[in-house]
């Protein structure tokens, strides 16, 4: 039976209308944060407040599909740098893009964003992203250019504590504090003077399947 | 005239209530967050309510009254590391003292307790800190054991990233976790290997008299 769900046009239309709002609720809630009405984030997205119920019962939907792009995101730079010819700059480049992406990203507190990028729902997304940052790290370790002892799950965690330095509510990371402490995560990821980090990696699971907080 | 305030016993007696109340809060908010009621603040310090909104007329007379400990803290730890005979034991105690101790400040949430850090009454202490660890950095920068581009500010910002990692709401950090971080932190913060880090230092003002947030 061919109903509206399966026409591939009105398929195409619903997946653009999906993808305007959550852009929308991404810039709204970095704007004003999660207080902001979902009026505003239809008003913006261009659809009806009907629409937006209809797809995001929740806030809490909104933020989920905004962390699986995110998430979708991570996975496509991780990919675009695993073909840089220097397998140092591929691990470089990946931290400072998204570095840089999560300076966008700043209207939604971090315990939201927590709760829903350990959703089970995301564990996919989240396997593929650690799956490209494992190969981006050996890959560089292959060449001697990165320390031997650390994984692609390390990356995740370094990106975040240095894009937590100098975070101001709603106006974002100050680069220039980003970028100097990244320089120092980057020098001390190089093989030259590195120690013997311990304890050892973490596990995959803790982003994988983290226990729900 | 000989007042109840200018009694030395009674002004003894009113400085140790109002560090027993602060300690109180601490654990109290770590506890159940800011929400936490003052009776119960009250109780654990074994004072009455009457006195402690006396000294702490509200709650953000006690978030910043907990910083200003936590600042006076700082400030301890880094003269104790300035007396290390190896400068660079200096620099790294310092670091992983400051960073077990954000470990067991989870309670109060983060843009709360920026403003107040933040309060121009603590002026003081933040310039005292920033000129112990300044103090810190020299030190070991001239017997030839940390990077030559870094400032005492430097260390603070790296501090407040690595006690980001695996933050975990109301459970404190994962020590794995941040103790790993911070090796590769100090790693990148030896002169082997270093690079030219880009931009350059922040100012000291941006810690001492930051922009009211």
């Amino acid at each position: 039976m061919a109903t509206a769900e399966t026409s591939p046009a009105l398929r195409a239309d619903a997946a653009r209308n999906r993808e305007r709002i959550v852009a929308a609720a991404m810039e709204v809630f970095a704007e004003r944060g999660l207080e902001a009405s979902t009026a505003e984030i239809a008003a913006r997205a261009g659809v009806g407040e009907a629409t937006l119920f209809r797809r995001f019962p929740t806030k809490e939907d909104l933020v989920t599909a905004i962390v699986q792009m995110q998430l979708e995101g991570a996975a496509e730079v991780a990919a675009s740098c695993l073909e840089e010819d220097d397998p140092w700059r591929g691990v470089e480049r990946f931290l400072i893009e998204m570095v840089g992406r999560a300076s966008e990203d700043h209207g939604i507190s971090d315990a939201n964003k927590e709760r829903c990028m350990a959703s089970p729902a995301l564990a996919g997304e989240r396997r593929r992203v650690l799956d490209l940052t494992g190969q981006l790290v050996k890959r560089a370790q292959g060449a001697g250019v990165l320390r031997d002892d650390v994984a692609g799950q390390d990356l995740m965690f370094l990106m975040g504590a240095v894009a937590s330095v100098g975070e101001i509510p709603f106006q974002g990371l100050r680069e220039d504090l980003w970028r100097r402490y990244l320089g120092v995560v980057l020098d001390g990821l190089r093989p030259e003077g590195a120690s013997k980090l311990r304890p050892g990696a973490p596990s995959r699971k803790l982003i994988e399947n983290p226990d729900p907080v």
